[in-house]
């Protein structure tokens, strides 16, 4: 009667969205300690870094070295994000398994962060799609369409516009395509809204939701497009991340919380929930002085969940 | 074609189930500055506090002052929560709309907040009826049912004896009936089950959400009430709150992010975004030293809230 729903798969971003967003360099032992820890605590899916510049982003310098192990890992599915195709080349050379091209769906977030006018990404796209099929790589190219839900520079960003983007990416060689709320303008209406009708034209190509919690809303955001279908979700411990060109734009929903929404829907994760917890501690004590956030880690699991239902009469 | 959607009340509970848990007792004076400043936010019902012995729960010990004074703004509901027939009497003489009649689902918890079986509350709502009902007064009887979705002492509770409860609360003559997820271990799914049962049996007499962050779900939780058709939530400005009887639950839905939440889904509350934001300021000023909560008041309201949509095509 009660048939085990579909997992749901958490895709721990804090190496990338999260680090990305913080002055501070974390040391690569540490990072490598993460995701050792994120693997034992049950993380199947790990974004790692970014193979942008390392003038630009230092803190993300490491990211060949972190692909590197993380590929030790049976079992893993490594994800860098890319900005271009030189970057993709590089992800190519390392062997990860998913590369995330991000590709905004606000003009002028677009400009702000890559510099380029969101057609001009999806002409990348298509050079990017080629290199991967010459080299005859497996790695998946997902596109993750941000501002997805408006844009602090821009203001409102046109769902039609969105869908034209998703299916421009599509048709310019990618495998799949997520939705992100770059900067917490989300609610749940919207997220089903705009889910839905990607997912009417794309199918399961539709692969992901990246939500941040900027105003609250981002474990309702993740429970509306859980709704619609979504089965992966990003999310960082700790709740820390956000986008250094959207300003206002901190906290990833956390990992834990992510995590514990969908224990108490009865829905697999795979998480350890004590291992995220105390990876949490160890997080708070390498990234001392920053502000991490999430909920559950200071209440804990209910007690409920602690225990098992009583069994049916 | 788009219809305005149903208004959606935001009761006020910060004076009660906020104050009730922190250990300082605010002023008289500056609780009749928080109801003023509330009620020129647009707030139009507000618990102003609990007619308890005064020793048990100094910091409501000024409740009758504080109904007089809500009873002169036109409009304004003002609910009082009452534990027993003498507080019912006290309610009833002040002139209170609304009394607030707690009935823990849990048996455990209802032994430690009110020292009472959840029957022999229901006994007392019967009496607390009678009187009403002799005095010829128009005050609204509301039962809300505490650790609805699970209790921190007992665990589970059962939706089915939720639901009993109801009922008895409904025919021992309680004018309508709320749900609380009092320590924070609902999630959407359990909401959206427990409010559609509850409606079934109930049906209008159903009208409040009464939900704790403790856990990071508190605005998935009021989203999937909304969805079931409530209009009425309870919420804490600065989202401080919780239950002496009951550890860990800290913290009420923060009213000023529940505003936002039903400001983007286009539903109207009647609330002044940027005097509640002035409101919370005063109250952290207030409460200098005690957590406040809350996530839309550090990022603001999104652009998108702040310019009118564009006009139709």
């Amino acid at each position: 009667m009660n048939a085990t729903p579909d997992p749901v798969v958490i895709r721990e971003v804090g190496l990338r969205d999260g680090l990305q967003s913080l002055a501070r360099v974390l040391p690569t032992a540490d990072k490598i300690e993460w995701i050792r820890d994120a693997y034992a605590a049950g993380q199947r899916e790990i974004e790692v870094g970014s193979f942008v510049s390392a003038r630009l982003l230092p803190q993300l310098a490491d990211t060949d070295q972190l692909v590197a192990f993380a590929r030790t890992l049976p079992g893993l599915c490594v994800s860098v994000l890319v900005p271009n195709l030189k970057g993709a080349e590089r992800a190519l050379a390392t062997g990860a398994d998913v590369m995330l091209l991000p590709l905004s769906a606000s003009h002028a977030h677009s400009l702000a962060n890559l510099r380029k006018a969101p057609d001009d990404v999806v002409a990348d796209l298509a050079r990017i799609r080629s290199a991967r099929d010459a080299a005859g790589s497996r790695c998946l190219i997902e596109v993750g369409v941000s501002t997805a839900f408006g844009c602090t520079i821009q203001g409102r960003v046109e769902p039609d516009e969105v869908l034209r983007l998703v299916e421009a990416a599509l048709a310019a060689g990618a495998d799949r395509v997520g939705l992100a709320d770059t900067v917490g303008y989300a609610d749940p209406a919207m997220v089903r809204s705009l889910f839905e009708r990607c997912l009417a034209v794309a199918g399961e190509r539709v692969c992901c939701g990246h939500f941040h919690d900027t105003r609250g809303l981002g474990l309702a955001n993740v429970y509306a497009a859980w709704q619609t279908g979504i089965r992966r979700f990003d999310a960082c411990l700790g709740g820390i991340g956000g986008c250094p060109h959207a300003p206002g734009a901190s906290g990833n929903v956390a990992t834990e919380d992510v995590a514990y929404l969908f224990a108490s829907l009865g829905v697999p994760t795979g998480q350890d929930f004590d291992r995220l917890i105390a990876l949490r501690a160890r997080l708070a004590v390498w990234l001392e002085g920053e502000t991490l956030r999430g909920a559950v880690w200071r209440a804990g699991l209910p007690k409920t969940l602690r225990t098992a239902p009583p069994a049916p009469a």
